[in-house]
C-alpha cells in the first residue's frame, strides 16, 4: 500500500492521479491533497477517498469544508501545500500543481526523504539545481510524471547510466507541426488549443504548439538524468507513439511506447519499480497504426526550443527568466493580447536582457520570477 | 575480463564473435573453440586470440593443428565439442553452432553452471524442456543471441516477470514478403538467399523467407520466457529497426531498437548486465529512416509460421521432426532438388503422419531427428 499526497489534485493530472487511486485502492492510499478554488471537486474527491488532511487556496473555503467535512483536517495556501507534501504517513508526494508554487513544498517533501513524482516541470527547469542537491543529500527519489521522462526512465531502468550515449526525446510538434512560421502569423487561440494527439491544459497545450514545452522537457531531462545538453536530441514523432528512447554506447536503442494516456506514466510514478494493470487502458496495436513517423527538427521553425537549449547551456536564473516570461506570454495570449509569434518574442526579449545569476538560491529563483512576470505583463501595456 | 568458450566459431555468428572478443581484449578472453572444416579460418583465430583449446570436425585436422601450433591443444568430433564448452576456465559458453549438433555440449556447460548465450535456435526449440529444466536446476544463466530474443530480454531487463503481457516479435517478412503466395511458385535459390536488411547464412536467410525462422523464434520465445503461445504474438515490420518488444499490463511497451547488426546482440550476451561501446558500430538515424511500417501477419500467407505455432502448441517430439523437416527441405531446396513451396509441403506432411511423444529424452530427440532427416531425403526420391 502506497500512501500518497498529491497537490494540485483538481488539475489534469491530478484528477487523473485521482482516477488511478481510486481504481486501485487496494493498491494506493490519498493521505492528503491540496486543491486551488475548485471546491465542487475537491468536495467530490474527499468522498470518493477520504483523505486525512485538504488544503485549499483561501482560507474561507477551508473554513467551510470543514464544517462539512468534521473528520477531515483543512488548511490552505502556501503553508497549506507544505502540510499536505510533507504528512507524516505520505511516502509518496505527487507535485503536479503548474508553475512554480510547488517549489518550497518539494523541498519540504525532499529532506523528509519522501519519494518524489514529479508532473511540475517549472520545479525542476528553475531550480532543478536545488531540488537534485537535495534530493541526493537525503536520498528522496525523485521519478517523472511526464509521458517522455517516464519513457527514459523506463528505458533506463536496470541499465548502468555509464553506458548512456544520449537521449532521444520525441515531440509530436503540436497543433501546428505541419504550418511555416509565416502561416502561423494569424493562428487562434482555438487553433493552438487542438492537440492532434494528447488532451492536456491549455497552457501546456500551447506549450506544445510553440515546443517551449518540449525546450522545458530537454531541460528537466538534463537536470533529471544528469545529462550534457549535447546529448539531448529532440525528434519529431507526428504519432506520439513512441513516448522517447535512451541510445546506449552499444548502438542499443531502449524505448517505451504506447498510446497516449497520461495515466501510464502517473501510475508508473506511484507503482515504481513495480507496474499494476491500468484499469480501462487501451493496448498498443502497431499493426493498426501502419507507420509511425520521424523528422528532424528545425530549429529555426521551433525558436522556442532554441531558446530552451540556450537557457539550458547558459543555466542560473535566466532559467527562471525564460520560464516565467513563457508563462507570462502564453496567458497574455489565451487573453487574446499577444499573438501566438509573439510569445516567442517575449521570451527572446526576456533573456536578451536577463542578468543571469549561476546557482541561485529558492529566494533568487522567486524574485526573478515574479520581476520577470511584471516585466512582460508591462510589454503589452 | 570474462573468459569465452565459442561453438561454431567460423559460422556467421561465430565469426562475428571472435570481431568482437579481437576488438575488446581487456574484456573479453576467448579460452576454447570449435570450427568444423574451414582449417584455414581455424588458423586465423588461433594466431589472432591464442586460445587454449580447439576442436575441430575432423581427427586428420586436428592432428595436422597440432604440429602447427604445438602450444595450442586440439580435440575433435562431438566429444571435441564437449570438452570445448567444458572447458574449466571459462565462464561463458557461446552456443553458435547449426543444427541440434551442440545440444549435448550445451548441456553439459549448463551442469557446470556456466553461463549460456545461445545463437542456435535449435537447441532450445527441440530440447527446450531439457535445456530450461537443467538450467534452472544448476541455476545457469542463459542468454538469447537471437536479435529478436536480446531485444526481448534487454525489455525486460528490471522488470518484474509477472507484470509481462505479451511478447511482441518483429519480422521483416523475408525476400518475399511482397510477394502473394501464387508468385512464389516460380522463385529461384537466389532470389531466396537476397535478404532485405540482414545478411545471414544460407539456411537462416531461407528460414526468414519461409518465416519458419520467426516460428522457430516463437518456440524459442516460449521456452526462453516461459510465456504460453496466445501471448507470444509476431508483427510484420519490413525495417528491422524495431528488434522485439515486451507489452507490460500497464499497457506499456518496452522495445529495443538499432541499426541491423548482429554484433549488437552478441555483444550484449557476453558483457549482460553492463554494455560496453560497439567497435565500429553504427547509431540508428531515425529521422534518416523517416518511416517505420507495421503490419499484421497473414497465416495463411506464412503457412510455415502456422505449423511452427501449431507443433509449439502441441509439444514434444513434434517440434523435433518438424524442426528436422525444415532443416533437411531447406537443404533439398538449397540443392534444387525442390521448389520453395515444396519445403512447407515436407514439414506439413511430417507434422500430420508424426507420431508424438510428450517430453523426450535426448536420445528420442535425436532418433527423431535423424528419422525425419532420413523421411524427408526418401520423400525426394
Amino acid at each position: 500500500m502506497k500512501k500518497i499526497s498529491l497537490l494540485g489534485a483538481t488539475g489534469s493530472i491530478g484528477l487523473q492521479t485521482i482516477d488511478i487511486i481510486a481504481a486501485n485502492q487496494e493498491a494506493f492510499q490519498l493521505v492528503a491533497f491540496s486543491s486551488g478554488r475548485n471546491i465542487e471537486k475537491t468536495r467530490e474527491i474527499i468522498l470518493q477517498l477520504n483523505p486525512e488532511l485538504v488544503s485549499v487556496q483561501e482560507e474561507t473555503d477551508a473554513y467551510t469544508l470543514s464544517k462539512e467535512f468534521p473528520h477531515v483536517q483543512f488548511t490552505y495556501g502556501t503553508k497549506g501545500l507544505v502540510e499536505v507534501a510533507t504528512h507524516p504517513a505520505t511516502t509518496v508526494l505527487l507535485n503536479a500543481v503548474l508553475g512554480s508554487v510547488g517549489l518550497e513544498s518539494t523541498l519540504a517533501a525532499i529532506r523528509m526523504g519522501k519519494t518524489i513524482a514529479i508532473a511540475n516541470k517549472e520545479t525542476l527547469v528553475t531550480a532543478g539545481h536545488l531540488v537534485m542537491a537535495e534530493a541526493k543529500k537525503y536520498d528522496a527519489p525523485v521519478l517523472p510524471v511526464d509521458s517522455e521522462h517516464s519513457a527514459l526512465y523506463q528505458s533506463m531502468h536496470g541499465e548502468n547510466p555509464k553506458a548512456i550515449e544520449r537521449l532521444i526525446l520525441t515531440a509530436s510538434g503540436g497543433s501546428f507541426r505541419d504550418r511555416t512560421r509565416k502561416e502561423l502569423e494569424g493562428v487562434t487561440v482555438k487553433d493552438a488549443l487542438n492537440h492532434p494527439n494528447w488532451s492536456m491544459g491549455a497552457k501546456i497545450t500551447i506549450d506544445s504548439a510553440t515546443m517551449m514545452n518540449k525546450g522545458l522537457e530537454v531541460i528537466e531531462a538534463h537536470v533529471l538524468f544528469d545529462m550534457p545538453y549535447d546529448r539531448i536530441d529532440v525528434l519529431l514523432h507526428r504519432e506520439s507513439i513512441i513516448h522517447s528512447m535512451v541510445e546506449y554506447h552499444d548502438t542499443s536503442v531502449m524505448a517505451q511506447l504506447g498510446t497516449p494516456d497520461m495515466r501510464v506514466p502517473i501510475q508508473y510514478a506511484l507503482t515504481f519499480p513495480d507496474r499494476i494493470p491500468l484499469v480501462g487502458g487501451k493496448r498498443l496495436n502497431l499493426a493498426e497504426i501502419g507507420k509511425l513517423h520521424f523528422q528532424e527538427v528545425d530549429f529555426e521553425r521551433f525558436r522556442a526550443l532554441k531558446l530552451a537549449y540556450e537557457a539550458g547551456r547558459t543555466g542560473g536564473t535566466i532559467l527562471t527568466a525564460m520560464n516565467a516570461a513563457n508563462e507570462a506570454a502564453v496567458a497574455l495570449f489565451l487573453q487574446e493580447k499577444i499573438t501566438f509569434l509573439q510569445i516567442e518574442e517575449c521570451i527572446e526579449r526576456v533573456m536578451n536582457t536577463h542578468e543571469n545569476i549561476l546557482l541561485p538560491d529558492l529566494e533568487t529563483i522567486l524574485h526573478v520570477d515574479s520581476e520577470t512576470r511584471k516585466n512582460v505583463q508591462n510589454m503589452v501595456k
